[in-house]
């Protein structure tokens, strides 16, 4: 073993989600968007003067930042945009979790915030959801070192109301509260109007998923200015210019389109409520979704069967191998045309067991 | 003061580079390339198909992973691809600088190194470049945690010889030695030949400089492959997808275009020729240069009274307010006529003192 070797990192290896290439695969397998990002975003990437890339960005990501600030009522400096919310989350992370103390999250949510903890060395501590996949709010009342929750949960789909939200916000006062609202536009109201009431509220969201744009890599944080300042010197430390100008040029055109965003919203949230009437139809059962996926269980098939059968027919959902959810599969919600193969196939397969 | 403000990593406030929005600005003080990049570019975002941003980026970047390796004769992997050589250098620094010895680089280098440093909490030692900014080889001989050299290096222009390089790889055979090769399209050979060489060994570039894409964010690395899946284990717990689509792509086009590449490289060595002989004939003294900029002084007039005397030109320059090279100006290389339009002034300007 060479002498280097002992200095290199540990990290759990992480092995990439399933990207499939061939074109016949229904992919309801990582929540991404079934319906194209706003005909702006096309507009201005089309007509964008690649001239201008031998320039470096704008580091401040000015044109955004203030697009979304408008968008959500607040101050410019109350914005910071990042490379997709894991780099948003991650600078956060860095930023903000630095005492010592762990912080909590719940045992069933978004897999990277114990991998974050491991990274930066932050101790952590996870609190169980109930047998609901519901929160406890008392669980997050004693001393910690900062509290992340993602609401909507994923893979659970479980919207927590505002007010359960509030509580853990005022209880923790001292410590800084991270409210990770990837699917939020799929559900209902955002904590970001409790931005302005607490100072220990941050509040994260991301174009990948109700603005159609994971390929493009945008999130942002919302919260008071100084920990957004803080957010952005340690960024700035780290690499100035991450958002490249297709990227800034892009976001801007999504936000402006608040038309084109609520018809396709509407769409997803019309099709989800069709596909939870179909699922318990075939027996499945599931939490309440809000999001623009499900996760369903069935009393009688494990679900890990029902992932390998979906795939040998190219449909690709996701299944979790992990305690208390491995007999859960997380569907998203494609377009009707993809639910009804999957709905059409569902019935054959229960059928004939 | 509340108490999570105790909590906030702390950082050294950064101030963005100037990017002076006039357009009738000469900007010739952040090393940016002043010809396009290659036509192709252009063309692959203009028709690429933007509804495909609704889905996730390919993670491992295989086309543009591929299309370096094919393009230096290494295996696929061998080489690592990140937003900007600023974030492969952060992810270098996380991964392999954990010995808890500190770390060379020159006491006059990249200002990024020592922020990373502070950001990982890595310690780290400046030996001295000697009075013509050379590196003493020897410094570099002792125990430490691992060696980082910018080549050619900024600000002073200098490119060392590979001889001198492969001697401090020798050397260090115990911990990770970073060569950071922004600039040396515009020098000579490369460390990327003894990568095979030497399992200790990564080597930084950059598409911002020679490649006139410093608005695309895309850096890459180059070593043997135990290190670079290091680097991807690090850089995946972070965040799985940070390349967007648009960088793909603009990138594979830009590295199959080599006769576009040269004859701007060879445009820019052309004019730092005429460049440097003018400058000389000023009375300025420089290192001679093997990058898309020049470090020059003069033995009368103080450096920073020329680069505000430029900066009311509109012709902007970078100065460091640093010991050492507090009597020096940056110029980066840019057309002929941004280059002679300097030179008319500084001509009058010299003339009138």
């Amino acid at each position: 073993m060479k002498a280097w070797e002992n200095n290199i990192r540990k990290i759990s290896p992480y092995v990439p989600g399933e990207q499939p290439k061939d074109k016949d695969i229904i992919k309801l397998n990582t929540n991404e968007n079934p319906y194209p990002p706003a005909p702006g975003v096309g507009k201005v990437l089309a007509s964008m003067d690649a001239d201008r890339l031998r320039l470096y960005p704008d580091p401040e990501v000015k044109a955004l930042v203030h697009e979304l600030a408008n968008y959500y009522n607040l101050e410019n400096d109350q914005v910071f945009v990042g490379v997709g919310s894991d780099d948003v989350l991650a600078v956060a992370f860095m930023t903000f979790f630095n005492s010592g103390k762990p912080i909590l999250f719940p045992d069933i949510t978004y897999s990277f915030y114990p991998v974050w903890c491991n990274l930066f060395k932050i101790p952590y501590k996870t609190p169980k959801l109930d047998g609901e996949f519901r929160m406890v709010p008392q669980d997050y009342y004693e001393e910690n070192g900062g509290v992340v929750i993602a609401n909507p949960n994923a893979p659970t789909s479980i919207y927590e109301d505002l007010t359960v939200l509030e509580n853990i916000i005022q209880h923790n006062s001292d410590v800084i509260v991270i409210i990770d609202e990837a699917y939020i536009d799929f559900a209902g109201r955002s904590a970001v109007e409790l931005v302005n009431q607490y100072d220990n509220l941050l509040v994260v969201q991301t174009f990948s998923k109700s603005r159609s744009m994971a390929g493009m890599r945008i999130g942002y944080a919302m919260g008071n200015s100084e920990l957004i300042r803080a957010m952005n010197d340690v960024k700035y430390s780290f690499n100035s210019y991450t958002m490249n100008m297709p990227s800034i040029l892009a976001g801007v055109e999504a936000v402006k389109d608040e038309e084109y965003f609520r018809e396709s919203l509407a769409k997803i949230i019309e099709t989800r409520q069709k596909a939870i009437e179909e699922f318990l139809s075939l027996g499945f059962s599931l939490p309440e979704s809000k999001s623009n996926f499900v996760f369903v269980t069935h009393p009688k098939i494990p679900a890990k069967q029902i992932y390998e059968a979906l795939k040998e027919q190219k449909i690709y959902v996701r299944y979790f191998d992990m305690p208390r959810i491995n007999n859960y599969i997380r569907v998203t919600i494609g377009r009707e045309d993809e639910m009804n193969r999957l709905f059409t196939f569902l019935k054959k397969y229960l059928e004939n067991r």
